[in-house]
């Protein structure tokens, strides 16, 4: 299994050193690492934003990648830096949630808590473990240091509280808004398993409510839909978007993260 | 020809997943291809933003660089992905005219319709063909596939209609903004070969109108012009630029994208 | 000493193709060159937060390393191009301050005037150094042109006056916001060194004010301090900041860089 590429998604941003000093401590290591930028754009502290930017991209890596994620809020108190190992994958992470999806889809998984200090940039600062944790253990993963030795075996590991629509009646279900794109896409925890009845070929008549606006079409695609009309559409995470044709659902709807997005079916749907 | 660097230039955005999925796609067909981010900050949906962000920077790299190029409005609907072929370099993009750059500078051009399905990430989506069609193919151009394996090749490619400057009468141009940098210069579709009087050693008296302001000095530095004048300048796409000294001329003027900018010379420049 | 690896430190912002231009050339010189973005989001023209920007990451990288650095606001005027070479790394920047930093961190120091215009790209713009001059004066570097081929060296470069803190009286230190971090994080010119008093295992009583708020909290962590509490705290720069756990200093104090940071020790802080 070679391993030379690592990954990072960060709540960072651009603007700043952050970034810049995790790579030159990751190639001062393995100076002929590949470290590829999954995203630095996840909004600061949102450890649910970064779990879902890396459950959307990790999988299409290949097999060996170490993916490294710093959503850390709590950096320098006692939550622990750990370690998880997929059948093609590693992530190195603080044991927050950020990894809450590669949890739930990857079957054979195991979580190390990293507790070995050898690895670390020292003196290790209490403010900047991406930096003086995780970027070295990173760098060690790559260059083939077995997980073992970073520390012992855990399994009490964090998981996020998973968003699961909710049946509100025979014919409705509420699930909310997961997040909203760069294109004002709003993605909703509603996938087709939750609904069936919409993705038959001959799809039930439905309404769904979000913000100040009924979505009554399902299209395939972005711009087979008339100027002006919002939509619903399966995205590229596998959930139901809510989307516009070169506009932002968001600004047309007023919806933000966290809105509800009540789905109902049938006679129901006509009112 | 070496072909194994592979350049991003779309509208995606830094914050959401999208870069990093098209990168891992990439990485896992070809692990050792170097890709380099040209742009992922082409306004959402912005053809002639691309196409211009394209052209200021594909010439400068490598014989056999891919470059493969993202604003896709049309995704999922009729559009063709293309592959384009020129003496020094491979283009993958849409067939909706963000390409056009290329096709006016270009002489020796070839121009294919994708159609070969054996090479996408299967299921193909409706909503990602960067991830599903672009990437996988640019990442088979880089492993010498040959061109003609992916489709064939057709004449009929879509070109965007070049905005250029028209004469309103005999000492007057009318051009517009054709964008803002993001130093706040105005980049004009105003070329040298459109007003050579301007550039002549001893440069005729001129006038140029560009929102509330009027331009009266022409400058070959940015750094040796006065404190809060605004005036013209041959910028680095080749045109002519209304900047000023360490402050947004888009900012001082009013002037956004599409606005105007009317160059008068002679004695009508006295008016 | 390989040297292969180019880092770039700019105010290009990722938007427009500058960034792309500059990765062209370096890679048209150098096809194998590993290019690492430290931060293209330095505020346009700010050579002070360049300066910092890169003295916070570059120390990281690997010996050999090649640091572009362009803030450049006098591009295309007097100011002279430098290489500065350390024990470690290697230098290239407009001699405008972007280096002052690595001036008083760095023993060895070497610096020459670039003069040969050999290894530019000709015609050399007025507007864009980085692509026609730095550029390929980095690529030439990591390709092992010796630097004296360059120009010849000198001792009059430009350094920032040093923003140090100064001392009102004998309780009390003036110091000042260097810089927001992306956080909201306010970095301040305090220094452990500066007030000794306030690392002690046991610290002396004090209080800091900063914009509308006084701060009378150390913290070792960001997420060990209560909600809502702004407190003082050692940051990854080695610099006092002003923070807050979760939230923007600079929302909670309404300072931006540039404002006062008074330090107040003993009785007099309990005024």
């Amino acid at each position: 299994m070679p391993r030379s590429i690592i990954t990072l998604t960060t709540d960072f941003g651009l603007a700043d050193h952050f970034v810049g000093a995790v790579k030159g401590v990751i190639l001062n290591i393995v100076p002929e690492a590949e470290i590829v930028d999954i995203s630095h754009g996840v909004p600061a502290y949102d450890i649910l934003e970064g779990a879902l930017t890396l459950a959307a991209a990790y999988s299409y890596f290949p097999a060996g990648t170490v993916h490294m994620v710093v959503v850390d809020p709590g950096v320098g108190t006692a939550r622990r830096p750990i370690i998880a190992t997929t059948e093609r994958h590693v992530f190195v992470a603080p044991d927050n949630g950020v990894l809450s999806f590669i949890y739930s889809r990857e079957p054979r998984l195991r979580v190390h808590h990293i507790t070995t200090q050898h690895y670390f940039l020292q003196p290790v600062s209490q403010t900047f473990h991406a930096r003086d944790v995780f970027a070295p253990v990173a760098a060690h993963l790559v260059k083939a240091v077995p997980i073992e030795t970073f520390g012992d075996p855990i399994s009490d590991f964090v998981r996020l509280p998973m968003l699961h629509p909710v049946a509100v009646n025979d014919h409705t279900l509420r699930g909310e808004v997961l997040k909203v794109d760069g294109f004002g896409n709003l993605i909703t925890n509603l996938a087709p398993q939750h609904a069936p009845a919409l993705f038959q070929p001959q799809p039930a008549p439905f309404k769904i409510v979000v913000g100040q606006r009924e979505v009554r079409a399902l299209r395939t695609s972005y711009g087979s839909a008339p100027e002006n009309e919002i939509f619903a559409i399966i995205g590229s995470f596998g959930y139901l978007e809510i989307a516009a044709n070169r506009a932002s659902a968001a600004q047309l709807t007023g919806a933000r993260r966290g809105a509800p997005v009540e789905l109902t079916f049938g006679t129901a749907a006509a009112a």
